[in-house]
C-alpha cells in the first residue's frame, strides 16, 4: 500500500491562514467568559448593510427568481454599477465590462487566472493584504514582494509602490503583473492621480497587467471615491466590492471591471469556477445606489475619520511611526518605541489583550519581514470603542 | 512598447464556456419575441428554495449579524450538516469535518487546490460535468478523461468509472486523483455501494485521492439519499450542495466533508480564496433540515420520476440509447437514430428549437469526443412541461 497523494495537502495547498483569526478566536473566548474586550481587529463596518438593501433582500424572499444568474451577473446590477462609475467618478463604463463576482475574493481569482500562467511573476507591496500573495502562490505564480517602507532618495517612505521599485525588479526578470491597492489594507494610504498614472504608464510600457484593488473606495478622508485605475488605462483590471463602503462583508458580493480582451476568458472562468455570484445578494444590491444609501455610507466614513484622529493622536504621544492613512479604516503603526527589548508585536498584542482587554492585529499577516514591530488598528468599530481602546492602551503602557 | 502580458488572456484562462449557455440565451430571445418555448436545458429545480429557508432569510434581514463567518462556515450550520449525515445516512460525521463552501463550485476549487499540485493527473468520467475538467485545467492539472460509454467485457456500458478503466490508465502514469459523481450529471446514473467500495479501495491501494461529487444526493428513484463516499473511506473528499435537492441554485451554498489531514489546508485556502460562504444563505440554510422540508423535497423528486418515465418512453419509441438514469434530474441519450446523415446534435438541437420550440442541450458540453450524437434532457421543469416537450418532439420528428 502506497500513501501516494494521501497523507497531507499538496504543496500549493499549504498556504498560511490569517494570524488575526487566532486573535479573533481569543477575543470570542474572552467575551464568552464574560470579559469586556474592545477589538480593533476586524475589517468589518459595525453597522452592516444599509436598510434599503436589507429590505430588498427580504422582499426578494417573497417569490423572486433565485435561480442562477448569468455567469457575469444580472444585467440590471451590471448597469447600476456602470451608472455608478458615471455618477461618482465621471467615468464612462459600459455595463458589458462589469462582472459581478463572489466578493473581491472571487474577483481576484478570476483576474489572476485570466491574466497569468504558472510561473509568471507578479509584484505587490509589502506590507499588504496577505491574500494577494497567498492566492497567487496557490495558483503557482511567483510573488515579487516589494518593501514599500524603504525611504526613497528624498528620505520619504511612500507605503505604496513606485516606478523606481518596479524598475529595480524588472531588471532581474520581467514582471507579468502588478497588484496595487488604494486605499490600501493595512496602511490606509492612497495613490494620487499622478502616482496611479505613472504606475499605469509603467505597466503599459512594459506589457505588465495592472490589477487595482479598489475595495476601500469611498472610504476616504477627502470625501472622494478614490482614484480609479480605469481613469488611466482600461487594460487594467479593477477589483471592487460591496463589503466595505456598503458594509456588506458577509454577503460576498463584489465586481470586476474587465479589459475587453479578457471578457470571454473571465466569462468562461466564472461559469466554470463559480457559476455566478450569490443571486439574493445581487437582487438586494440593486438598492445600494440611492442618495440615501450614499448619505448613510458617508456618515459612517466620517466616523472613521473621527476614530482615525483619536488613534493618530495616541500614536503621536507614544512615539509610534504611522503610515499616512487617509483612506480605508485602518491605521498601521510601527510600535518599536513601545516594545520591550526583544519583544515582538505578537507577544506585545497578546499581553495587551490578556492584560488590558484590547485586541489589535500584529503586523505579521501583512509583512512577513518587518511585521514583528508593527500592528494594524481597525477603526471599523467606530470612534467610541476606538477611544476606549486608546485609553486602555495608554494606561496599560504607563503601568508596564 | 511591448505587449507582454497585455493583449489577451493567459493560456490557463482560455477555458471553454458552456455551450448550453448559447441555447439558454436563444431561449430567452425567443421568449422575449413572444414564442412559447419549452426548455429542458437548465439544471435548476423550478420551485426554488423551500419556504422555511426563504422565511428565515427574510427574518435575518431584520438585524441579524451578516458579517463574515469563520472561513469554514458558521458552526451551527456545520453541526446541522453533521446531524444530517447521522439522520439520513446513518453516518457519524464530526461537525469539525464539514466545511461550508460557496456552492459546490467553491468546494471543488478548495478540494483540488488542497489535494493536487500543478502537473498532477486526475481521472474523471466522460461524459461528465464539464466544469471538473475546466477547473482542473485552469489550475494546471492534467485531466485524464475516461470514456465510460465503452462496453465492458460483458458488453455492458457502465456510464460510470470502473477499476478496470483505472488500472489501464494507472499503467501509463500514476494518477493523483479521481473524481466520481453519483448521481451523475449528465447521465443520471448512480454508483452502487459495491461499486463505490471498489473505487474507494482502488484509490486507497494506489494512494489516489478520491473526490466524490454528491450534489444530486436525495434526488434518486429509489428514495435513498445515494451512496456516500465517506461510508467507504474518510480520506475521500465529499462535495455537496444545497442547490439541487433543496432547490437553492442561485444562493451559492455547498459543503465539503474534509479528510482530517486536509482540514488545516482547506481552512487556510478558504480564508484566502473565499473568506467565507455567503452568510445570509448560511443563516437561512439552518432551516433546511426539518421534516417538512424533506417532505417537500421528496415530492419534487417524485415529479422528476414521473418526468423521467415520460422521456424514457419517448426515447424507447424513437430508438434512442439511454444511460440507465436512476438519479439526478437528467436523461442522457444517444440520438443517432433520429439524426440525418452527417447531422450532429448541435444542428439537430438548433432545428428542434427553431422549428418546434423545444430546447435541449447538445452533448458537446459533456463529451468532447462523442457529444455529436448525444443530448441531455433536464427533467427539472417538471412532468407537464416535459410531456409537452416530448409531444412536440414526436410531432416534429414525424414531420421531418
Amino acid at each position: 500500500m502506497t500513501r501516494g497523494h494521501l497523507g497531507g495537502p499538496s504543496r500549493r495547498g499549504q498556504v498560511p491562514g490569517f494570524e488575526v483569526m487566532e486573535v479573533v478566536a481569543r477575543v470570542a473566548q474572552l467575551r464568552a467568559e464574560g470579559h469586556d474586550v474592545v477589538s480593533l481587529c476586524v475589517g468589518e463596518p459595525l453597522a452592516g448593510a444599509p436598510a434599503p438593501v436589507r429590505q430588498a433582500m427580504a422582499r426578494a424572499m417573497d417569490g423572486a427568481d433565485l435561480g442562477y444568474s448569468a455567469s457575469l451577473g444580472m444585467m440590471p446590477l451590471r448597469e447600476k454599477l456602470a451608472e455608478h462609475y458615471g455618477a461618482r467618478y465621471g467615468l464612462a463604463v459600459d455595463a458589458s465590462r462589469v462582472a459581478i463576482t463572489t466578493g473581491s475574493s472571487g474577483a481576484f481569482l478570476l483576474a489572476f487566472l485570466s491574466c497569468f500562467d504558472a510561473g509568471d511573476r507578479v509584484a505587490l507591496a509589502r506590507p499588504g493584504y496577505p491574500a494577494y500573495a497567498n492566492i497567487l502562490r496557490s495558483l503557482d505564480l511567483q510573488v515579487v514582494e516589494l518593501d514599500v517602507t524603504v525611504p526613497d532618495e528624498t528620505g520619504r517612505v511612500t507605503y505604496q509602490l513606485t516606478t523606481q521599485m518596479l524598475d529595480a525588479v524588472q531588471e532581474q526578470a520581467p514582471l507579468a503583473g502588478l497588484v496595487v491597492a488604494s486605499p490600501a489594507n493595512p496602511t490606509g494610504t492612497m495613490l494620487t492621480a499622478d502616482e496611479m498614472e505613472s504606475l499605469a504608464a509603467w505597466c503599459r510600457e512594459h506589457g505588465v497587467r495592472l490589477v487595482s484593488d479598489e475595495i476601500y473606495h469611498g472610504i476616504t478622508a477627502d470625501g472622494t471615491m478614490g482614484e480609479c485605475a480605469w481613469r488611466h488605462d482600461t487594460s487594467a483590471l479593477v477589483v471592487s466590492s460591496f463589503s466595505k463602503y456598503w458594509g456588506m462583508t458577509g454577503w460576498r458580493l463584489g465586481w470586476l471591471l474587465m479589459p475587453e480582451d479578457l471578457q470571454t476568458s473571465i466569462d468562461a472562468l466564472s461559469s466554470n469556477l463559480a457559476l455566478c455570484a450569490p443571486v439574493p445578494a445581487q437582487l438586494a444590491a440593486l438598492e445600494a445606489f440611492g442618495d440615501d444609501v450614499h448619505s448613510w455610507a458617508r456618515a459612517a466614513v466620517r466616523q472613521y475619520d473621527v476614530a482615525r484622529d483619536v488613534v493618530q493622536r495616541t500614536a503621536h504621544d507614544l512615539g509610534w511611526e504611522l503610515a499616512p492613512a487617509n483612506g480605508a479604516f485602518y491605521v498601521y503603526a510601527d510600535i518599536s518605541s513601545s516594545l520591550r527589548p526583544s519583544e515582538d508585536s505578537r507577544a506585545w498584542c497578546t499581553s495587551l489583550l490578556e492584560e488590558a482587554r484590547v485586541a489589535i492585529t500584529p503586523g505579521w499577516d501583512f509583512d512577513r519581514v518587518h511585521g514583528g514591530s508593527t500592528v494594524r488598528l481597525s477603526l471599523a468599530v467606530g470612534p467610541e470603542q476606538v477611544a476606549e481602546a486608546m485609553t486602555r492602551l495608554r494606561s496599560w503602557l504607563a503601568g508596564r
